[in-house]
């Protein structure tokens, strides 16, 4: 499938990389590819400069936003949550029309120091803003719930025997972004029901970073025990 | 121990009644024991009316809230989290004074319809709330993200093999109630540090009460898994 990446982050990235292995037609789209091909230095979650990274996965396409939804059929919103609408509607919303988005970003509010708050929470979720700013397309809240390398390869951490969780207006666009999480290797994938039920998954966010302490590592998740 | 359990809800009946059979000197705190014991009709959890809970748990005291915290060595608040904190105020600042204070409730708003929201949340929590106002006692949050029979008997689910939370300020505090937790069968028993870190599990409710459906039973829980 042709899929656009947008973001160039660690989440982003994880994702990418990931999609291409497993044969996808993969483009990640950045705000300006000039000023991000010319990065030297590491980004601000210490990454390596991001044109390391594209060496290193050369089926990988960059393009900017536009170029990126115009190349998915399928649309994968990896930027910050704060920063998500303003780089959709970059894209273009026509791109977006009728399209599958994605959205994995979690709405962080890191102005008030760590651990972070919610800039949107409990009668409103960021899942939710996109679809009401993008009414056309069918956008599919996933995968926020986890750290970056464990949404791309589930399997690194029992064998995948844990939970991840979807919610959306569009029946066939949450089968179609099941078949993927199942190709990423998740197999237990929870149907939470329409956009709304995003603030749930969302508002699991605060648990996860006070969970990194004690656990010790990131790669950590959630299971629905049943 | 000799327990008390403020609250004649769900919550407060399932751990008052597993409590005492596990052999702890447990009284139920209620605002008007007369009124309590005079009810005929179930209540409004569909629960049969208390004094038949009563009778058939006939090692479990019942006193009004101020005798149930003056019988406790360690204090539940197994109330509706709208109410915790007048509840708590009514049993006494006094008798809660150097006291484990074990606070289960959740700040749940059922105002705007279901599914509820919280009345508290992302920079503030109701196990804070409590804290700050009898800064005396020693609060540890817990509990809180799971079904009543599933705190009270969680080996009824999957063996127990499933996590549950801790949020306090006290170390000491947190040992007994960690003690406590294994007791009644929880082997994972998470310490999140603390009490600013109740904020994450009483998050976590809005996720929880979207989960009920698509699980179709009530009997689910987390497990984090590493």
């Amino acid at each position: 499938m042709r899929i656009a990446v947008l973001g160039t982050g660690t989440v982003g990235r994880a994702l990418a990389g990931r999609l291409s292995e497993l044969g996808h037609d993969v483009m990640v789209g950045t705000r300006d590819v000039g000023d991000t091909m010319a990065r030297t230095e590491p980004d601000g979650m210490g990454n390596p400069p991001f044109p390391m990274w594209a060496a290193a996965h050369p089926a990988v396409k960059v393009g900017d936003l536009a170029e990126a939804a115009v190349h998915g059929e399928l649309v994968v919103n990896a930027t910050s949550g704060a920063a998500s609408v303003a780089v959709l509607q970059a894209a273009g919303e026509g791109s977006l029309a009728g399209k599958v988005v994605i959205d994995v970003a979690n709405p962080l509010d890191f102005s008030h120091g760590r651990p972070p708050t919610l800039l949107v929470k409990d009668t409103d979720s960021l899942g939710e803003q996109i679809q009401a700013a993008f009414p056309t397309a069918r956008v599919v809240k996933t995968l926020n719930t986890m750290n970056a390398r464990l949404m791309a390869d589930p399997k690194q951490l029992a064998d995948g025997d844990h939970s991840v969780f979807v919610s959306g207006n569009d029946a066939d666009a949450k089968a179609v972004v099941t078949g993927l999480l199942h190709e990423l290797g998740h197999t237990d994938v929870i149907d939470l029901g329409d956009i709304t039920t995003a603030r749930g998954p969302e508002m699991v966010l605060p648990i996860w970073v006070r969970l990194m302490g004690p656990m010790g590592t990131p790669l950590f998740n959630f299971k629905i025990v049943r």
